[in-house]
């Protein structure tokens, strides 16, 4: 079936008693950013395969949702659909929810409950007849199940701390809010809480679960979990149960006062506890894994070590084949994938998101992805964008370079230049505890608005530790928006992107991406500062830069970082590539490291 | 009576049947920033003479609650007082609601009700038993009584607009939110709706009045109207009342849908209002009169040029006065008043707030009030800080230079250059619609930052059309709280203060102090960019700056600025004073203007 037809089959689900509207969000039952193959609906229905995104259709009206990230290849995938693009934040774009109220126009409004966050659910619900009902699944020839791939032990000397002192912290937040009990949903928080790992989520090293903490008991649901993880489990007293269990667990907390977080437990499981007193906030384990602890820090910086190594034998091997040998963006991405496994061997897991590989214009779709059969030649000319990260045992990185490959325009030097200015300068902030990422994105973002140009997304996101490459509470971002909360409170321990780029539609794309330790500086009368310390260490391509257009305090952060790179990096290279790293390293305008 | 004396017959009072604890805040019933000497209650009865604070009394403590512009100068007026100082916002001081909740213990807590907002007595209400009784007025010999001054017409040539075409923007709010009738009881927002002015209160030309707004009438309650703006109002469709009425006739709004905020709105009257559907919300008035209409900025141009040409003299005659004559704090204050009369004449009507004016360790204080009998003797070296304001027909200004008066130690130097690029910085801040002071506050308090330094007070507040110097919604600060509104969404009108600066207690204080008026610059793909225009036309003293710690950035903004100073001012000057502006709004680090 094409798109036109899969619409169509819908539509006819929807026909008669069906609902009027159909919502298919990109989720699954636990609210992730990445999911399991079984909930691509949106993507297997609308043909967008994109990360972020819902469809609404309507019995006349298709409209799919997504934000800045994705516009360009939004319309590349939906044209011809008859699925209307509808781009986030631009001026007259309605909301999902303001579509969604005027097509439905008080009718009955359908949606897969699991997979629909329980706050959404309940506004559906004051807007229309709600049913929960998965009419993709009548359609959808060859839906995969959901497996469940083997949960093994991620070891305390990885993990930092112990599953027994994490519930503890999860225990006395609950005592703050005076709730008995706790249902964690989301896959990232359920694993960092009891040290597992599994594979049931593409570039996701996490296991299908859930959690239920109460004040003296701790019940994981997950199947398939390895004997050495089930041992440390038990010996941290908590209770196992089947993934599915969930739902009659939750059935008994009836009558208990119960912490969830609304805006992401999904609507069915949050509909089976009407008989308990709510109360909805995120997870205590959120904030609590978003503060690295020190082993977890120790372990990150050599993680970000092999990054560099790996990216440095990268940008040596691409300045030196392309033009010589046939180069694809494909290759190159796969390049890059292997240089981490080659250098890290076994604490290598796996990319820890699909590598963007964009040579010339396909590099101005943010999240664009290089297919093996359609993808381009790389010329000695313009500009590769590079973005990847990998799982390693001792946590997950995220980078992005922009490399020339020869000759590149004035306008795309001039907007290599902004980005790298505007990367270096939220990097050097220096603030006071109470902080939050909307007090500092200007000091990014402002660079590009000086010049009327600005990014469609966040300047960065938090980054799990063998998690999710993106995970919450802390990010940089400035839009504050009535209802829509606020990033955490920056505290030292935290790791988040800095990754402001240009993107220029048809003609390239420039982003650059450190990832940023927060950590203590100096303490004075008014009070603790923090500063960042970048974990990042791989050099920014000097070839790209045009100098006169930065301050000589930008080129001092320049400096200073790419002495760093050399000094945690050099030791590690020989032979051409530690020739390669000094001069990529040098101080800008200068013709050698001396 | 001291302040021991009067805080024992205030226990006198308590003792009995009276509440446990007494809460004395800084307003009067309207909430006001300044407040009539009527309500100086506080003032009266603590010592502590602050434009902000809060006593709070029990059997056995007292304390003072107040904020980082007044942390040096409460110290030195409690001192022997028996009150303890609660610096807000340091570390491990409790909020006045946490540390009333502790003394009051569940007991009966009392304020008088038409000093407090509804919504701190709600709270109030919620840790023990409020009694509304005003128990100060037993105790205060000699309380004046409300003195309503004549009420005059601001003619539509200054206010920009009809009060019938404010009375339709301000029903159109109502109806977005579906109210009957909204109740404002702000005096700035009263006097802007009716194109009204008084000298009720010090420094703030408003009358004390309330207003009712319904889908078809309007009420002022206010006394001694004139006959000029009785007629107009009477012209505008709208009904007079006795200010004393404003009771009788809430009574009567029973059972309708009421538009009032209870943040604002006081105790007492919001009780009137029970059986009332209150919506609670800021009044549109705060933010339609935040909104600088094209009448208004033509206007506040015009004032801004007369602010300059004052201080140009200003700066003139202290330069070249110290050392030759004795001149005093109090002196240099009362000169730079006269100077904004001479040089307005007629449409000068009064300082915007007290003129302060501290030289040396005085400055520390951020609002320090030189008293003409014991203030200090200018010397030739150190530094004079000289915030001024003033109300003209063609609005409100409020200005900040500090002045080397010769000699200056390096940190005062280092300090000073500081927080000039702070002020330099916000200013030049160019960004996409949809931003607020949170966004960009960093822009300038970051350089502090840098340094480890800070100032304990938000970079800039919104400031009134010939009504409070300082006014919402919109401002530049930082934290981003649960609980606290954040500063509205910038827009092209609104005027905010940059007024950043570096405290050092014992030794010497700088701010300097732009207004900002929000203008549109370019639209591009990203959306419609803003800029701000600098309203304050004064010269900033190269005499304090050490240029080799400016970026070259600095230095080009800063002479920027300087030129259009010099383009806009040297106009209206001659002689001397002409050749003076001209080396003071040089390009820095050149011997003259050229």
């Amino acid at each position: 079936m094409d798109t036109r037809e899969k619409i169509s089959a819908l539509r006819s689900e929807m026909a008669g008693t069906g609902p009027d509207v159909y919502i298919v969000p990109t989720a699954d039952p636990h609210d992730s950013e990445y999911v399991s193959p079984r909930y691509m609906t949106r993507a297997w229905l609308s043909g967008f395969t994109g990360s972020a995104g819902t469809l609404v259709v309507s019995r006349d009206e298709a409209a799919l949702f997504t934000d800045g990230r994705y516009f360009i290849q939004a319309e590349r995938e939906l044209a011809g659909s008859g699925i209307t693009l509808m781009r986030i934040g631009e001026e007259g774009v309605p909301t999902v929810r303001e579509y969604v109220k005027r097509l439905a126009n008080g009718g009955s409004i359908g949606f897969d409950g699991l997979t629909m966050t329980a706050e959404s659910g309940r506004y559906y619900e004051k807007i229309g007849t709600v049913t929960d009902v998965d009419l993709a699944d009548n359609i959808w020839n060859g839906r995969l199940a959901l497996e469940h791939s083997k949960i093994w032990l991620l070891e305390e000397k990885y993990a930092g701390k112990s599953t027994a002192e994490k519930l503890l912290e999860v225990r006395e937040k609950m005592s703050e809010k005076n709730c008995d009990a706790h249902l964690i949903t989301a896959l990232d928080s359920v694993c960092w809480l009891f040290n597992i790992r599994a594979n049931d989520v593409e570039y996701c090293p996490v296991a299908l679960s859930y959690a239920i903490v109460t004040r003296e008991s701790a019940t994981l649901f997950a199947d398939n979990i390895s004997p050495g993880a089930a041992d440390y489990l038990t010996g941290n007293s908590v209770t196992i149960h089947s993934y599915n269990n969930i739902f009659d667990e939750v059935g008994k907390l009836s009558g208990k006062r119960v912490l969830i977080d609304e805006k992401r437990v999904n609507y069915r499981l949050a509909n089976m506890l009407k008989n308990c007193e709510c109360v909805s906030e995120q997870s205590p384990a959120e904030l609590l894994k978003a503060v690295k602890n020190g082993a977890e820090v120790d372990n990150i910086r050599k993680a970000h070590i092999w990054d560099g190594i790996a990216l440095t034998k990268f940008m040596y091997w691409l300045k030196t084949s392309v033009g010589k040998a046939s180069v694809t963006e494909f290759y190159a991405a796969e390049k890059v994938d292997n240089l981490r496994r080659e250098v890290a061997g076994e604490h290598f897991l796996s990319p820890s998101f699909e590598t963007i590989s964009a040579y010339g214009p396909n590099a101005a779709m943010m999240h664009y992805s290089a297919k093996s059969a359609s993808c381009v030649d790389l010329q000695p000319r313009g500009m590769l964008l590079v973005d990847s990260g990998g799982h390693y045992l001792e946590g997950t990185t995220d980078v992005t370079r922009t490399y020339a490959l020869g000759e590149i325009s004035g306008e795309e030097r001039r907007h290599y230049t902004l980005t790298v200015r505007a990367m270096l300068r939220l990097a050097a902030a220096r603030f006071p505890q109470g902080c939050r990422g909307e007090n500092l994105d200007v000091l990014a973002r402002g660079i590009m608005w000086e010049q009327g140009l600005d990014y469609r997304c966040g300047t960065g996101h938090g980054v799990g530790y063998l998690l999710s490459v993106h995970e919450g509470p802390n990010s940089f971002r400035h839009r504050i928006r009535a209802g829509v909360p606020v990033s955490a409170v920056l505290e030292p321990g935290m790791v988040t992107t800095d990754e402001p780029g240009v993107y220029v539609e048809g003609s390239h794309g420039v982003r650059i991406e450190n990832e940023l330790l927060c950590i203590r500086a100096e303490k004075t009368e008014y009070g603790q500062f923090l500063e960042f310390e970048p974990l990042t260490l791989a050099p920014i391509d000097l070839d790209c830069l045009d100098l006169s257009l930065m301050e000589p305090v930008d080129i001092r952060r320049l400096n200073e970082y790419h002495k760093t790179v050399y000094a945690k990096i050099a030791p590690h290279l020989s032979g051409e590539e530690l020739e390669f790293l000094g001069r990529y390293t040098r101080p800008a305008g200068q013709t050698s490291r001396r």
